[in-house]
């Protein structure tokens, strides 16, 4: 059966060699144009395709979304029916997008209204998120936070193995990609023996993950298992979880991490969907000791997804600091959703939950600064000359991600973000 | 000048004696009756009004809100204007309920769509809540579980002098009084020299919380000052952050509570403005250390609220437990909202923040059953002889808030929620 994730496939649509959205991605995002409205887009190539041209004209009928959902500025109105209206969606597209479906290919009026060149969308955020989740699921992570800050020959806490750790996060602050941030300002001890003090952070970091967006879920009350929770998960983005590493560390004892997070959370802009990664899946880790069993997960969950963090200096070169990879989670999404809810806490459509900083076991495989640097005592050399130990303003962090199999590349495209200056 | 606070103001509607809901009062809500969608609504004594009908009829023009923002099913339409809209509309409202004004009062018609028994009233949330913060505010709360958890003599930990520490909470979980609990399930760890086992929490808490509800902020990287932050504060309600004790041990290291709050957290439905409370503005503890200069508050930023809790077993009579005042504040709302923005961080209309467990200086002032029954050793004894340590299911928990200025009485009612057992 061809589906939309078959090898062969080929679209009317030219996509360019490396691209990360060729016919069998078809991720889903909002993008707007000469000032209009945002709407619902997907994207092939180097093209972006108005979703709401193509309902209005009913080529997407039968999908069991209403058109009107394709008129709305974020994608939670087209993710209502779940799972299996937007695989039918995903589907629909693909058919419409191969080479030899005439439809939409040979309706120049259509064709002309509903394509454009990705250089001339503006690209927003995809859903209207509800809550946010930031869990801490890396285990080299987790290791290496515990190496610096406590023992490391107990640097992994007694709960880690045992559950996937998570605290919630600040929604308002999720960016897309390409807006700036400031430096935030803040509360920090940089001497325990004196009082605390106030200015712009000194250790402004990224931290590089991937974030899930969910579909409704279950009453409050009720529980997904992990044999249920891919069914409640719509698809993923890359996470730059901007951190204050002063700021943390002063305020974070006991209740976690505060402001030296929900400052700004940037994201790239194209949801690719679970269905799409789906050639990528691949075992995660052995987990010892085995975990109880509202943990165990029958299917493999992770992902193989490469993943670089770039550092481009104000006017200078990028330089790769970082080359890490999706699939080592120890806990997968399955499990931090089944985690998530069996309490009985509900999730809602457009939640997004992220995979805390996302660190392999090599040491240019670490996904944040405060790793990579050993906590500024190893700082890093960019292309230009210059050091850092942590983000300085005017750099721009980019991060990437894509997976290859059978010659296919799915990937997610970029989450960039320049640093300006605090405002005074 | 007579304003909406002044203590001679009379209603023609009429108010029970100890009623919480004076003209003085006009809280705001959203309610339904009838099955009818549910809409905007106020309340004197036990009437409640229907602001649509008022705002269809033309009653409520020239306040700056434009009618169609009373048809929706939460206030943040309502809300959109700010304070000094709101500021009107309360104005407004209370000039058409004063005993001497004839304009609803004697249009039959009218009076009779508009106004209906409380009890035939069902209240919903008041908001769509974008965040939820919880802070940790109480001193004698925040000495209390360190003098149980770490160490009697360091009971306070180093940060908490110096700044309102908080961290992010649950929003989608949050639900109306009225609506009951389920007993969650978990992860604990009663026995450290074993492994974790899963189950329905035996340590289920309550915590006796104020929370207040915001306006629209600033823009992200923009800071509002304590100057500035009650002007970002539309009202407050009772809010009751269920807690199970188990679950938060083993979990809450290093990344704070998570699935031991997230189960549900129960709130009033009327919001009482911050208006409606300037009668009972208090000064609060003297805060030494001074806090830094970001955080120093000119004004008077306490309120003289008595809050009690109690307790009813199933079909048993109520007994009360906890009798605390939110003027035990050490961090006013005006400096928590400030902290929380300080670094830039972006508040919307409808967010919610909520003050921690507000535990007075005397042993049943204490906001928790972790604290009044230290930690399981000193069992409370009920009216029906029954012991509690924490919740039984079957219990009903409910909170009340009130005070009093000038013979005028301003609450908040009540919230309260039933125990069920945990969903199988």
């Amino acid at each position: 059966m061809i589906t939309a994730n078959s090898p062969d496939l080929r679209s009317w649509i030219s996509v360019p060699a490396d691209s990360d959205f060729p016919i069998q991605n078809i991720p889903f995002g909002i993008g707007s144009w000469n000032g209009e409205a945002p709407v619902p887009v997907t994207r092939i190539g180097d093209t972006v395709v108005d979703l709401s041209i193509l309902a209005e004209a009913g080529l997407l009928d039968g999908t069991g979304i209403a058109r009107e959902a394709f008129l709305a500025p974020h994608l939670n109105e087209v993710m209502q029916g779940g799972k299996q209206t937007m695989r039918a969606l995903r589907e629909r597209l693909s058919e419409l997008f191969r080479h030899d479906n005439a439809t939409l290919r040979d309706d120049n009026t259509l064709r002309e209204d509903a394509l454009l060149p990705v250089d001339q969308v503006v690209m927003h955020l995809p859903v209207t998120i509800g809550d946010y989740t930031d869990f801490y699921s890396s285990r080299q992570h987790a290791y290496n936070v515990g190496c610096m800050f406590r023992d490391p020959n107990n640097a992994l806490l007694p709960n880690w193995l045992h559950l996937p750790v998570g605290y919630h996060g600040r929604a308002s602050s999720i960016i897309p990609s390409g807006q700036p941030i400031h430096r935030p300002m803040g509360q920090r001890r940089p001497d325990p023996e004196k009082p605390p003090v106030f200015g712009p952070s000194v250790q402004l970091d990224f931290e590089l993950e991937v974030a899930f967006i969910t579909f409704a879920g279950k009453a409050l009350g009720q529980r997904i298992s992990t044999a249920e929770a891919e069914d409640h998960i719509f698809g993923l983005v890359l996470f730059n979880d901007w951190s204050a590493r002063d700021i943390q560390a002063w305020e974070y004892v006991p209740l976690g991490p505060f402001l030296a997070k929900n400052f700004a959370s940037s994201i790239s802009p194209w949801v690719v969907t679970l269905d799409a990664l789906e050639p990528l899946r691949v075992a995660g880790p052995v987990q010892d000791p085995a975990p109880l069993p509202y943990l165990v997960a029958e299917r493999d969950g992770c992902f193989d997804v490469q993943l670089e963090v770039g550092i481009a200096p104000e006017g200078g070169a990028e330089t790769t600091v970082c080359r890490s990879n999706f699939k080592h989670m120890y806990w997968n999404m399955a499990q931090q959703l089944a985690h998530h809810t069996v309490n009985g806490c509900n999730i809602r459509c457009g939640d997004m939950m992220a995979s805390g900083t996302i660190s392999g076991p090599e040491q240019d495989s670490y996904g944040s600064m405060l790793e990579l640097s050993w906590r500024g005592t190893k700082p890093l050399q960019l292309a230009d000359g210059s050091e850092r130990k942590f983000i300085n303003d005017g750099d721009t962090v980019v991060m990437r991600g894509h997976g290859s199999r059978n010659g296919v590349r799915i990937g997610f495209g970029e989450v960039r973000a320049k640093v300006l200056p605090v405002v005074e």
